[in-house]
Protein backbone atom coordinates (compact mmCIF):
# COMPACT_ATOMS: atom_id res chain seq x y z
CA UNK A 1 0.00 0.00 0.00
CA UNK A 2 1.41 3.59 -0.47
CA UNK A 3 1.34 6.29 1.95
CA UNK A 4 0.63 9.37 1.38
CA UNK A 5 3.62 11.10 3.83
CA UNK A 6 3.85 14.68 4.79
CA UNK A 7 7.40 15.07 4.61
CA UNK A 8 8.42 18.81 5.06
CA UNK A 9 11.48 21.17 6.88
CA UNK A 10 9.92 23.36 9.78
CA UNK A 11 11.54 25.34 12.45
CA UNK A 12 11.42 24.17 16.16
CA UNK A 13 8.12 26.39 16.77
CA UNK A 14 6.33 24.43 14.11
CA UNK A 15 6.39 27.20 10.73
CA UNK A 16 6.81 25.83 7.71
CA UNK A 17 7.76 29.36 6.30
CA UNK A 18 8.28 32.84 7.47
CA UNK A 19 6.02 35.39 7.43
CA UNK A 20 6.83 36.41 3.98
CA UNK A 21 6.28 32.90 3.22
CA UNK A 22 10.54 32.42 2.24
CA UNK A 23 12.34 29.32 3.58
CA UNK A 24 16.07 30.60 3.47
CA UNK A 25 16.02 30.20 7.42
CA UNK A 26 16.63 26.38 6.23
CA UNK A 27 19.94 25.85 6.95
CA UNK A 28 22.48 23.83 4.00
CA UNK A 29 22.90 20.13 5.20
CA UNK A 30 25.27 18.22 2.61
CA UNK A 31 24.24 14.79 4.62
CA UNK A 32 20.80 14.75 3.25
CA UNK A 33 20.72 12.82 0.17
CA UNK A 34 18.15 14.79 -1.59
CA UNK A 35 18.06 12.23 -5.01
CA UNK A 36 17.34 9.33 -2.80
CA UNK A 37 14.65 11.33 -0.85
CA UNK A 38 12.86 12.27 -4.47
CA UNK A 39 13.04 8.86 -5.90
CA UNK A 40 10.53 7.66 -3.19
CA UNK A 41 8.06 9.28 -4.69
CA UNK A 42 6.18 9.35 -8.19
CA UNK A 43 3.32 11.86 -6.80
CA UNK A 44 2.90 15.23 -5.25
CA UNK A 45 0.30 16.79 -3.39
CA UNK A 46 -0.03 20.37 -3.06
CA UNK A 47 -1.71 23.16 -2.38
CA UNK A 48 -2.21 26.29 -4.73
CA UNK A 49 -0.10 28.31 -3.05
CA UNK A 50 2.48 25.69 -2.97
CA UNK A 51 1.97 24.82 -6.46
CA UNK A 52 2.15 28.78 -7.65
CA UNK A 53 5.62 29.44 -5.77
CA UNK A 54 7.16 26.10 -7.26
CA UNK A 55 5.56 26.47 -11.03
CA UNK A 56 7.96 29.06 -12.31
CA UNK A 57 10.83 27.15 -11.00
CA UNK A 58 10.23 23.73 -11.22
CA UNK A 59 10.52 22.36 -14.75
CA UNK A 60 8.45 19.06 -15.02
CA UNK A 61 8.29 18.74 -11.35
CA UNK A 62 11.37 16.63 -11.02
CA UNK A 63 9.28 14.24 -13.32
CA UNK A 64 6.44 13.87 -10.91
CA UNK A 65 2.79 13.26 -11.19
CA UNK A 66 1.37 16.21 -9.38
CA UNK A 67 -2.14 16.58 -8.01
CA UNK A 68 -2.97 20.62 -7.14
CA UNK A 69 -5.73 20.84 -4.68
CA UNK A 70 -7.88 23.91 -5.49
CA UNK A 71 -11.12 25.38 -5.78
CA UNK A 72 -9.67 27.87 -8.01
CA UNK A 73 -7.60 26.89 -10.15
CA UNK A 74 -8.97 25.63 -14.11
CA UNK A 75 -7.65 22.25 -15.19
CA UNK A 76 -7.62 23.55 -18.64
CA UNK A 77 -5.29 26.71 -18.22
CA UNK A 78 -2.68 24.31 -16.28
CA UNK A 79 -2.11 21.13 -18.07
CA UNK A 80 0.81 19.83 -17.11
CA UNK A 81 -0.90 18.95 -13.46
CA UNK A 82 -4.30 17.00 -12.01
CA UNK A 83 -6.46 19.94 -10.55
CA UNK A 84 -8.22 18.47 -7.85
CA UNK A 85 -11.19 20.41 -6.71
CA UNK A 86 -13.43 17.72 -5.18
CA UNK A 87 -13.87 14.21 -3.79
CA UNK A 88 -10.44 14.04 -2.80
CA UNK A 89 -10.67 11.84 0.02
CA UNK A 90 -11.89 8.85 -2.38
CA UNK A 91 -9.45 9.96 -5.25
CA UNK A 92 -6.63 9.70 -2.69
CA UNK A 93 -8.14 6.04 -1.11
CA UNK A 94 -8.39 4.98 -4.88
CA UNK A 95 -4.38 6.33 -5.40
CA UNK A 96 -3.14 4.63 -2.53
CA UNK A 97 -4.72 0.82 -3.71
CA UNK A 98 -3.09 1.70 -6.95
CA UNK A 99 0.82 0.16 -7.10
CA UNK A 100 3.38 2.80 -7.32
CA UNK A 101 6.40 4.72 -5.04
CA UNK A 102 5.17 6.89 -1.98
CA UNK A 103 3.14 9.91 -2.25
CA UNK A 104 4.21 13.36 -0.92
CA UNK A 105 2.55 15.75 0.55
CA UNK A 106 4.31 18.13 -0.55
CA UNK A 107 2.72 21.14 1.03
CA UNK A 108 1.38 23.64 2.58
CA UNK A 109 -0.22 23.53 6.04
CA UNK A 110 -3.56 24.17 5.02
CA UNK A 111 -3.48 21.15 2.46
CA UNK A 112 -2.29 18.96 5.49
CA UNK A 113 -4.75 20.14 7.86
CA UNK A 114 -7.89 19.23 5.15
CA UNK A 115 -6.22 15.25 4.52
CA UNK A 116 -5.55 15.33 7.99
CA UNK A 117 -8.92 15.57 8.76
CA UNK A 118 -10.35 13.39 5.85
CA UNK A 119 -7.98 10.57 6.94
CA UNK A 120 -5.30 10.66 4.14
CA UNK A 121 -2.42 10.83 6.07
CA UNK A 122 -0.36 7.90 6.87
CA UNK A 123 3.13 9.84 8.18
CA UNK A 124 4.39 12.81 9.46
CA UNK A 125 8.02 13.68 8.34
CA UNK A 126 9.49 17.26 9.93
CA UNK A 127 13.29 18.13 9.72
CA UNK A 128 13.23 20.21 12.49
CA UNK A 129 15.58 23.23 12.03
CA UNK A 130 17.62 24.79 14.37
CA UNK A 131 15.65 28.16 14.66
CA UNK A 132 13.35 29.90 16.63
CA UNK A 133 10.67 32.01 14.05
CA UNK A 134 8.65 33.46 16.24
CA UNK A 135 5.96 33.36 13.23
CA UNK A 136 5.29 32.64 9.69
CA UNK A 137 3.00 29.50 7.95
CA UNK A 138 2.31 26.67 10.35
CA UNK A 139 3.36 23.52 9.73
CA UNK A 140 -0.69 22.67 11.01
CA UNK A 141 -2.83 25.36 10.59
CA UNK A 142 -5.68 25.37 13.59
CA UNK A 143 -8.15 24.78 14.59
CA UNK A 144 -7.50 20.82 13.84
CA UNK A 145 -8.39 17.83 15.44
CA UNK A 146 -5.85 16.35 17.93
CA UNK A 147 -4.07 12.89 16.85
CA UNK A 148 -2.26 10.98 18.74
CA UNK A 149 1.25 10.23 16.56
CA UNK A 150 3.96 7.10 16.61
CA UNK A 151 7.40 7.77 16.66
CA UNK A 152 9.08 5.39 13.73
CA UNK A 153 12.30 6.90 12.86
CA UNK A 154 14.57 9.49 13.69
CA UNK A 155 18.15 10.97 12.50
CA UNK A 156 19.99 13.86 13.80
CA UNK A 157 22.49 15.72 11.17
CA UNK A 158 26.18 17.77 11.82
CA UNK A 159 23.80 21.21 10.95
CA UNK A 160 21.34 20.26 14.32
CA UNK A 161 18.64 19.47 11.97
CA UNK A 162 16.41 16.28 13.59
CA UNK A 163 14.29 14.46 11.19
CA UNK A 164 12.28 12.70 12.55
CA UNK A 165 9.27 10.16 11.16
CA UNK A 166 6.23 9.04 12.91
CA UNK A 167 2.91 7.25 12.17
CA UNK A 168 -0.74 9.09 12.46
CA UNK A 169 -2.78 6.96 14.37
CA UNK A 170 -6.29 6.62 13.96
CA UNK A 171 -8.54 9.08 15.11
CA UNK A 172 -9.88 6.21 17.35
CA UNK A 173 -6.47 5.88 19.19
CA UNK A 174 -6.21 9.61 18.80
CA UNK A 175 -8.26 10.94 21.72
CA UNK A 176 -6.48 11.69 25.19
CA UNK B 1 27.61 30.64 35.05
CA UNK B 2 23.97 29.58 35.86
CA UNK B 3 22.47 29.73 33.13
CA UNK B 4 18.57 30.01 32.33
CA UNK B 5 16.45 26.94 30.72
CA UNK B 6 13.61 26.72 28.82
CA UNK B 7 12.72 23.05 29.76
CA UNK B 8 9.45 22.23 28.38
CA UNK B 9 7.08 19.55 27.03
CA UNK B 10 5.40 20.43 24.01
CA UNK B 11 3.30 18.86 21.16
CA UNK B 12 4.95 18.16 17.16
CA UNK B 13 3.06 21.31 16.50
CA UNK B 14 4.57 23.44 19.28
CA UNK B 15 2.00 24.12 21.86
CA UNK B 16 2.97 23.47 25.37
CA UNK B 17 -1.11 23.15 26.77
CA UNK B 18 -3.95 22.47 24.54
CA UNK B 19 -7.19 24.64 24.32
CA UNK B 20 -8.16 24.43 27.75
CA UNK B 21 -4.95 25.01 29.26
CA UNK B 22 -4.58 21.37 29.96
CA UNK B 23 -1.60 19.07 29.60
CA UNK B 24 -3.22 15.34 29.60
CA UNK B 25 -1.64 14.75 26.41
CA UNK B 26 1.44 14.75 27.57
CA UNK B 27 2.56 10.87 27.53
CA UNK B 28 4.11 8.72 30.96
CA UNK B 29 7.88 8.23 30.57
CA UNK B 30 8.77 6.27 33.51
CA UNK B 31 12.43 6.59 31.91
CA UNK B 32 12.14 10.31 32.89
CA UNK B 33 14.22 10.75 35.96
CA UNK B 34 12.10 14.17 37.16
CA UNK B 35 14.02 14.06 40.61
CA UNK B 36 17.29 14.23 38.66
CA UNK B 37 15.61 17.04 36.60
CA UNK B 38 14.38 18.43 39.17
CA UNK B 39 17.64 18.70 41.23
CA UNK B 40 19.41 20.62 38.32
CA UNK B 41 17.77 23.81 39.62
CA UNK B 42 16.81 25.61 42.65
CA UNK B 43 15.16 28.53 41.12
CA UNK B 44 11.78 28.74 38.77
CA UNK B 45 11.02 31.54 36.60
CA UNK B 46 7.09 31.83 35.91
CA UNK B 47 4.13 33.88 34.58
CA UNK B 48 1.20 34.11 36.09
CA UNK B 49 -1.04 31.98 34.56
CA UNK B 50 1.41 29.17 35.43
CA UNK B 51 2.01 30.54 39.04
CA UNK B 52 -1.97 30.23 39.31
CA UNK B 53 -2.24 26.98 38.15
CA UNK B 54 0.86 25.36 40.52
CA UNK B 55 0.17 27.42 43.75
CA UNK B 56 -2.86 25.39 44.46
CA UNK B 57 -0.85 21.88 43.87
CA UNK B 58 2.89 22.95 44.28
CA UNK B 59 3.01 22.82 48.27
CA UNK B 60 6.17 24.69 48.84
CA UNK B 61 6.86 24.19 45.10
CA UNK B 62 9.59 21.97 45.96
CA UNK B 63 11.64 24.12 47.97
CA UNK B 64 12.58 26.14 44.59
CA UNK B 65 13.24 29.99 44.73
CA UNK B 66 9.93 31.25 42.64
CA UNK B 67 10.07 34.10 40.96
CA UNK B 68 6.49 35.19 39.45
CA UNK B 69 6.64 37.75 36.42
CA UNK B 70 3.72 39.89 36.74
CA UNK B 71 1.93 43.42 37.00
CA UNK B 72 -0.83 42.63 38.55
CA UNK B 73 0.23 40.43 41.20
CA UNK B 74 0.50 42.37 44.78
CA UNK B 75 4.06 41.21 46.78
CA UNK B 76 2.34 41.61 50.04
CA UNK B 77 -0.43 38.18 48.85
CA UNK B 78 2.36 36.31 47.36
CA UNK B 79 5.17 35.92 50.52
CA UNK B 80 6.36 32.84 49.57
CA UNK B 81 7.37 34.04 46.12
CA UNK B 82 9.29 37.00 44.58
CA UNK B 83 6.84 38.79 42.60
CA UNK B 84 8.93 40.73 40.01
CA UNK B 85 7.09 43.91 38.44
CA UNK B 86 9.78 45.72 36.67
CA UNK B 87 14.42 45.52 35.72
CA UNK B 88 13.97 41.81 34.86
CA UNK B 89 16.52 41.71 32.39
CA UNK B 90 19.02 43.44 35.38
CA UNK B 91 17.72 41.18 37.60
CA UNK B 92 18.27 38.36 35.86
CA UNK B 93 22.00 38.77 34.67
CA UNK B 94 22.79 39.05 38.11
CA UNK B 95 20.91 36.19 38.85
CA UNK B 96 23.17 34.63 36.59
CA UNK B 97 26.27 35.79 38.28
CA UNK B 98 25.63 34.80 41.08
CA UNK B 99 26.32 31.33 42.66
CA UNK B 100 23.99 28.46 42.34
CA UNK B 101 22.17 26.00 40.24
CA UNK B 102 20.63 26.72 36.88
CA UNK B 103 17.60 28.40 36.72
CA UNK B 104 14.11 27.29 35.33
CA UNK B 105 11.91 29.04 33.23
CA UNK B 106 9.05 27.12 34.22
CA UNK B 107 6.32 28.45 31.80
CA UNK B 108 4.70 29.84 30.17
CA UNK B 109 5.03 31.26 26.95
CA UNK B 110 4.53 34.49 27.32
CA UNK B 111 7.33 34.41 29.91
CA UNK B 112 9.88 32.93 27.03
CA UNK B 113 8.48 35.04 24.42
CA UNK B 114 10.00 38.20 26.39
CA UNK B 115 12.44 36.45 28.38
CA UNK B 116 13.86 35.65 24.86
CA UNK B 117 13.53 39.27 23.52
CA UNK B 118 15.19 40.83 26.16
CA UNK B 119 18.40 37.75 25.90
CA UNK B 120 17.52 36.18 29.25
CA UNK B 121 17.77 32.94 27.70
CA UNK B 122 20.43 30.23 27.35
CA UNK B 123 18.82 27.39 26.10
CA UNK B 124 15.65 25.74 25.12
CA UNK B 125 14.46 22.48 26.03
CA UNK B 126 11.96 20.73 24.37
CA UNK B 127 10.04 16.97 25.10
CA UNK B 128 8.42 16.78 21.99
CA UNK B 129 5.48 14.34 22.67
CA UNK B 130 4.23 12.43 20.00
CA UNK B 131 0.81 13.99 19.36
CA UNK B 132 -0.39 17.12 16.61
CA UNK B 133 -2.67 19.29 19.65
CA UNK B 134 -4.11 20.82 16.47
CA UNK B 135 -4.41 24.23 18.49
CA UNK B 136 -3.26 25.43 22.10
CA UNK B 137 -1.02 27.62 24.38
CA UNK B 138 2.10 27.75 21.62
CA UNK B 139 5.55 27.28 23.00
CA UNK B 140 6.53 30.96 21.27
CA UNK B 141 3.88 33.12 20.96
CA UNK B 142 4.19 35.20 17.99
CA UNK B 143 5.68 37.77 17.33
CA UNK B 144 8.88 37.57 18.22
CA UNK B 145 12.45 37.86 16.96
CA UNK B 146 13.69 34.92 14.98
CA UNK B 147 16.80 33.51 16.76
CA UNK B 148 18.82 30.96 15.47
CA UNK B 149 19.77 27.60 17.72
CA UNK B 150 22.54 25.00 18.22
CA UNK B 151 21.44 21.53 19.21
CA UNK B 152 23.39 20.39 21.82
CA UNK B 153 21.96 16.98 22.65
CA UNK B 154 19.31 14.81 22.15
CA UNK B 155 17.35 11.66 23.45
CA UNK B 156 14.70 9.54 22.21
CA UNK B 157 12.23 7.80 25.05
CA UNK B 158 10.68 4.56 24.59
CA UNK B 159 7.12 6.31 24.60
CA UNK B 160 8.18 8.16 21.46
CA UNK B 161 8.79 11.59 23.46
CA UNK B 162 12.20 13.15 21.80
CA UNK B 163 14.02 15.48 23.96
CA UNK B 164 16.11 17.78 22.24
CA UNK B 165 18.31 20.73 23.47
CA UNK B 166 19.47 23.94 22.50
CA UNK B 167 21.11 26.62 22.92
CA UNK B 168 19.68 30.10 22.04
CA UNK B 169 22.59 32.17 19.26
CA UNK B 170 23.13 35.80 20.38
CA UNK B 171 20.97 37.86 18.08
CA UNK B 172 24.13 38.62 15.51
CA UNK B 173 24.58 35.40 14.70
CA UNK B 174 20.96 34.57 14.78
CA UNK B 175 19.50 36.85 11.61
CA UNK B 176 18.58 34.52 8.32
Amino acid sequence: MRRIRYQVACSLDAYIADLDGKTGWIVDEPAIDFGALFDQFDTLLMGRLTYEGLVKDAAGFWGKTVLVFSHTLRQEDHPQVTVVSRDAQSLLQQMRSLPGKDIWLFGGGELFQSLLALGCVDTVEPAIVPVLLGGGRPLLPTPAVQHRLTLTSHQVFPSGIVWLEYTVNPPAESSA
